[in-house]
């Protein structure tokens, strides 16, 4: 699985092939394996990391070193980096999804009905699930944690840049669940960089992948969803907003925004625009700017803004539809909660977006009416975050329309089935 | 809305975008009224297709001079035929959803973090929902009423063959909608027969639209499938299994297996496969046929069944891949459980399983090995249904691996949103 070799395309399609049928049928031996072992494996996992450490790390320098040849960012080469630091983090994730309650086989409702039948909704896993993410080692570890939790076989794509921390992650990771007596095949990392790989991912491997889940930039996600022929969940970008309408505190609204906008400015529930109620901007607003400048934070508004802050820098169309993922914050005067409402609707992604207010009455009109996964008032939207929201871990923050949205943890990759239990009934006419 | 006319392909263009900017509208609008609102709106419904059954008939009769004309089977007219009773029963049908529980703006789920964020997961509609259909009149009905139950704007493409039916009953029910104040757009039916419409639904109307329901033959879901652009509710066909170990009381097991395959062979959930434990065949199985053939079943077997049973005709490899729709049942002798799960496991389809046996370990392995969205004990196939469910009607039975699997019913049209509410709180490092 480890060897990474240039294929013929037949080789890539039976190789790909291949990979799906292992994945079928040890999806298949997972999802019969009760909680208790499912959590052993995750704890086999968790140890193995650590004990493997060393071997990881060497894989990572390699990476490491490609990557500066090729003169790639330093926040690119910050994602890619791996530490020891870092290992232990991914494993103490992996011991905390051990830790979670199982999402598989819970019954979720149990109704009789008229005819008397005994009607069961029980919790199952999705089946194979495709992983196909850009280059963070740690996705590895997170994704196949969260499908081994929730009964899911996983077949791991990965960006090239981190081919050979992914292989040796999931390698290790195999090996935890080989010797703890799970089916081995559950994880699977794809052994090429071949983008031909992708594609068969997404014509669904004959039949054997049952869902595919791009994370990544824009353009992975939107290649995944222009070609899968199979179910996505999707993960686009979190272009967020926060709504400020003045009313509460201008010290607590000021070290929400700056943690919101300069926390961690590259994830996707980082703050993008602020939209400022006309009404509040002549009194907050300059003091609002001066907080975000010194903290390093680059500003670009629009006209009423500007009129009101000269050190703005003018801001285009272009930037109420750009996610920054960088110190860089779009600011926006709007006619109240109105406005606001108008501007997301317009320019949202719904993934996350806030409110600052001390009026309840407006926090609640937002929560009605803002469509999106993730509604905040009066906090950081920096908790947009699986972790955060008690899910343990997240494979990312789904902004799709069905399935799941928000945060997709263990419990997001499970579905249902209908248990029928009757005593000879038939249907009448 | 009604007119049917030929369109030149930019003015079909400008006319499905427009179907779909005025249902994103009515459905933002319609997501914003309280349950009572819409309960009021469904039972207006409910009354104007009683009031104006007359028309709808006339319309209804129009559809059938033209199918009969062309030659179309007697088992298609029978879908397609409207009569006071099937227009009576689709308003009681509706009458029964607008006293439903509302699945919209429901807290599922509230709990406190560590950092003392109160999260809430509430209820929400999916936004607006294509619905491709075969020719029968009452999917027009249903789904309208689904979809405004459950706070979703639709747009509506029935089978060309019910053409002047389903522009019928689309117009009366938003006749209702307007008279009750609801957005009128929120049930939109596509006024031409242009197989180009379909497409244009497939890439999801620029943005408007967010899932596409097919419902009808393989031949339409399969081309939804490789064709939409946007996520599918996904209903394939009902290839459905009874297995029998032959210790149920032999007289209960008939009953059961008749229903099954008799009652109403046309629908989905109607049996097509009949596996008998090997071990009782003997026993079992030649009452068994004599039934089946006494209650005008034709029987297709594998040899072993047939050496009991020597008028059975002989069955191919295809037969136990058909879903025949038609009152023909294939039979195969397995050896035990085993035997059934391997042959469901390799032909099933997902939709509806069941099993026959007085063992309740058995039946307890067979509801958690086999992978299918209804698993049935000692009770017919024919109840996979979502009124017989409890749920007032259904878009249909879901095969699909992601949202959600079964009965498709109002609660299923949703999917929910995140509220946090904070106390000021910003995320640490």
């Amino acid at each position: 699985m480890n060897k990474i070799s240039p294929l013929m395309p037949s080789d890539l399609e039976v190789l790909m092939h291949d990979l799906g049928l292992r994945a079928r049928a040890a999806g298949q031996a997972l999802s019969q394996l009760s909680a208790a072992t499912r959590s052993a494996g995750l704890m086999a996992m968790a140890n193995q990391l650590t004990v493997e450490a060393d071997q990881i790390l060497a894989m990572n320098a390699k990476d490491m070193q490609a990557a500066r040849q090729k003169g790639i960012s330093p926040a690119f080469l910050d994602r890619l980096e791996l530490t020891p630091a870092r290992i232990y983090a991914m494993a103490d994730g992996i011991r905390a999804i051990a830790k979670m309650a199982d999402p598989v086989g819970r019954e979720l409702k149990r109704w009789t009905v008229p005819s008397g039948l005994d009607i069961a909704r029980v919790s199952t896993p999705l089946g194979v699930i495709g992983m196909i993410y850009e280059s963070r080692p740690n996705v590895t570890a997170d994704a196949g944690a969260l499908c081994i939790r929730s009964g899911n076989a996983v077949i791991l794509r990965g960006g090239s840049e981190s081919r050979h921390s992914a292989a040796a992650i999931a390698n290790v990771l195999r090996q935890a669940l080989e010797t703890s007596g799970l089916p081995v095949d559950a994880i699977q990392s794809v052994p090429t960089t071949d983008r031909a790989a992708v594609g068969y991912m997404l014509s669904g491997l004959n039949g054997s992948l049952d869902v595919v889940i791009p994370r990544g930039g824009r353009s992975l996600v939107e290649r995944v969803q222009a070609e899968a022929r199979i179910p996505v969940i999707g993960h686009l970008e979190g272009l967020v907003h926060i709504y400020t309408d003045g009313s509460l505190d201008l010290a607590l609204s000021t070290e929400i925004i700056l943690n919101s906008k300069l926390r961690r400015p590259g994830i996707c529930g980082a703050l993008e625009t602020l939209l400022v109620d006309r009404a509040c901007a002549a009194s907050q607003l300059p003091a609002l700017v001066e907080a975000l400048s010194a903290a390093g934070c680059s500003l670009r508004g629009d006209d009423a803004s500007r009129a009101l802050c000269p050190d703005i820098e003018a801001a285009t169309e272009q930037d109420w539809r750009t996610e920054y993922l960088a110190p860089i914050l779009s600011i926006r005067l709007v006619d109240g909660l109105d406005g606001a409402l108008g501007h997301i609707a317009q320019y949202g992604s719904g993934h996350t977006e806030c409110i600052l207010t001390a009026n309840e009455t407006s926090a609640e009109r937002f929560f009605a009416e803002v469509d999106a996964g993730i509604l905040l008032h009066n906090t950081s939207t920096q908790f947009a975050d699986g972790g955060e929201f008690g899910m343990g871990a997240e494979i990312g923050i789904s902004t799709g329309r069905i399935h799941t949205r928000g945060p997709v943890g263990a419990e997001q990759l499970t579905l249902y089935k209908y248990i029928v239990r009757g005593q000879g009934q038939v249907r009448p006419d």
